[in-house]
């Protein structure tokens, strides 16, 4: 993968157990027009208080990242962790404080090491001659058994560029953002106000939509650096180049959003949530999020049990505009039931088969209006339940 | 246990597996004042549509009720069995349709089997002369492990009145009804505009404090019947019995709603969760819900973690106002945050202690104004997945 002017680098710090990187850094060699989305969480972590800070002029050159301590509700202490890690990382590499974004991601309530931090950052930024944005995706894994990237590359006045991103994030999963991050890198030279737009709305469709357990974190940012050294002409709203951008730029995301769910904490199911027919979109979003949050739907997806009521129950109580007379369900090409009332025959035979894949769709329709929309879930199992009782032991 | 009036009867109608009663008749000897509380699921079972019709008139003489399937999203048959249902009760007991409630738990969307209750409700009828209120809270159980009742005893007027309760749910329990029933019969006389709002006062402050797993259900109901036997002169509002007619009744309503949760399902802990210190009682609420629905706080107290920093996260995407260095948190006395950061010392070990105990208060002070709450939950197991994984199989 060619992404021109960005560097990487990911060492041990000693904030996790040995063995495992836990610092990592993303610089680009020049500086690049950023943009960023942050957790809606009342309760904000001091780095995502930094960064925000550090954002306001739409620049940033580097990422400093680490992962096993969220340094949240760690007060002015945590704080003046965030602004040391930026200090230190910026006079390693000879930049402004203000062009490094600062991101934590793992426990939350404890001081973040900060000897352990300031013994491991020269060592961080020398790695930047030989490290990988792979290696960079794995230092910032805390539950999750994988690491999450997307790369695609699209071509803007005769200058290809790439588009790539990484993610992490398993658990604590939940539209407005969750324990997530995702850094994405382009070196397509972008306009900034519409590099902004492409990016939210991209967020909006893509990490907007996945849900593992309705919990929402402290910590979640997803940053995005342009750093235009493809030397492709400025992609430009309005034009072809532009539309190619954003649906590279989508894909992208909505790849990252879905490992995500994939590697849901536990989860042995993939489920897509589709609600059509709703008054309105809003009201099909509200719909599809009590379906994928339901604690007693999801379990039933883990338990294979095509237990469809459960579902018409959580589109009940979801605040939707419900007719439950017009409603109508399907398990894949299954359809389970209409007309608010069960389809009969060897349904439930069929609706079981569907739910013992891997991955499969729900799809209600309201039978109200035009409203539709999409969203990603998986289901809730024992291993989950192991996950988050012992996660800090 | 004495309440006058009131009969009782449980059969087996083979709804259920075989040994388990399933079907069972409260009879007031005369029409008692009566007013319910309904889910407000948007899906409706068809009893709780028949109910709410027949008790417009703020009258009832008979509840039916079954267990093992919920005629729920069941259509114009389920329609049809719930009003056949009505009206065999009715002709055995020689009364009219009207006063005769029907109620119905279990799973949605399986047609009711009519010709077993045809069969069975003649001797449900027979059995009242020598049926008790523990036979019919034993009938009303699904996933419940225990029966749950209450009574209280009080005096108007110089006579003795009793207020009883049963109640049935251990899952699907949400504020606002859960897959809750509760039936209480009163044979004191009691004015009907004062039993519906002191009713729906102590419905609030007891079952709509309750939550289990976020889940509502299609057939919660809270039905009240007072059949005026004890001769008091009936309680009127502004007296002092007025007032210690409520507090029985809150009471009764109360202990009914903490041995819900108590047997929640897998449950293993019972937990307080206090909010003080909230902008409003609003706010204070959406606090205490967000900490008491969340999966991340709820395996953490299976786990007995004192992961404290999951419930400031979950107190900040509450919706309630935060401000993120006022919050304080307590696990029974033991102090483990205050300003937004962890208290330090100790703290830890002292917290994990209370953590270990069956039962034990959360007390969350968001240090803004006046507002507070209190809810009660249960914690998220393995058993819970299971149940919930297997619960049709």
């Amino acid at each position: 993968m060619d992404i021109k002017g960005f560097q990487f680098s990911a060492v041990e710090a000693a904030i996790k157990k040995p063995g495992r990187k836990d610092l990592a850094l993303i610089f680009s060699e020049v500086p690049a027009t950023a943009c960023s989305v942050f957790t809606t969480n009342a309760v904000k972590a001091a780095p995502v208080l930094l960064s925000a800070k550090h954002i306001k002029k739409g620049m940033a050159q580097a990422l400093v990242v680490n992962s096993g301590n969220a340094n949240a509700c760690t007060g002015e202490h945590g704080m003046l962790a965030a602004l040391e890690t930026s200090r230190l990382t910026a006079e390693g590499l000879g930049i402004p404080d203000e062009l490094v974004q600062v991101s934590s991601t793992g426990v939350i309530g404890v001081q973040m090491p900060m000897d352990r931090l300031r013994t491991a950052i020269p060592g961080l930024v020398e790695g930047l001659s030989s490290g990988t944005l792979d290696e960079v995706a794995e230092a910032i894994m805390t539950t999750d058994t994988f690491p999450k990237m997307e790369a695609r590359s699209g071509q803007a006045g005769g200058s290809s560029y790439t588009v790539a991103g990484i993610a992490k994030g398993a658990g604590m999963i939940m539209p407005n953002m969750a324990t997530m991050l995702s850094f994405i890198i382009t070196d397509a030279a972008v306009d900034p106000a519409f590099l902004e737009k492409s990016f939210r709305c991209a967020v909006d469709t893509s990490f907007n939509t996945i849900t593992v357990d309705g919990d929402m974190s402290t910590n979640d940012t997803c940053l995005i650096m342009a750093n235009a050294m493809a030397n492709n002409p400025p992609i430009k709203p309005g034009t072809p180049e532009a539309e190619i951008f954003k649906a590279l730029l989508h894909d992208v995301l909505l790849s990252l959003a879905k490992q995500i769910v994939k590697d849901g904490e536990g989860a042995t199911k993939f489920v897509e949530v589709r609600v059509t027919g709703a008054r309105n979109d809003i009201d099909a979003k509200r719909a599809a999020l009590a379906i994928a949050n339901s604690s007693l739907v999801k379990t039933a997806f883990f338990g294979q049990d095509a237990n469809w009521g459960r579902i018409f129950a959580a589109v009940g109580y979801s605040g939707a505009e419900v007719d439950q007379s017009s409603l109508s369900l399907s398990f894949d090409d299954v359809i389970m039931a209409t007309k608010g009332i069960f389809a009969g025959g060897d349904t439930e035979a069929r609706g079981t088969e569907v739910l013992k894949k891997r991955e499969f769709t729900v799809t209600v329709d309201l039978g109200l209006g035009s409203g539709t929309t999409t969203v990603y879930t998986s289901d809730l199992s024992h291993e989950y339940v192991s996950i988050n009782a012992d996660y800090r032991t």
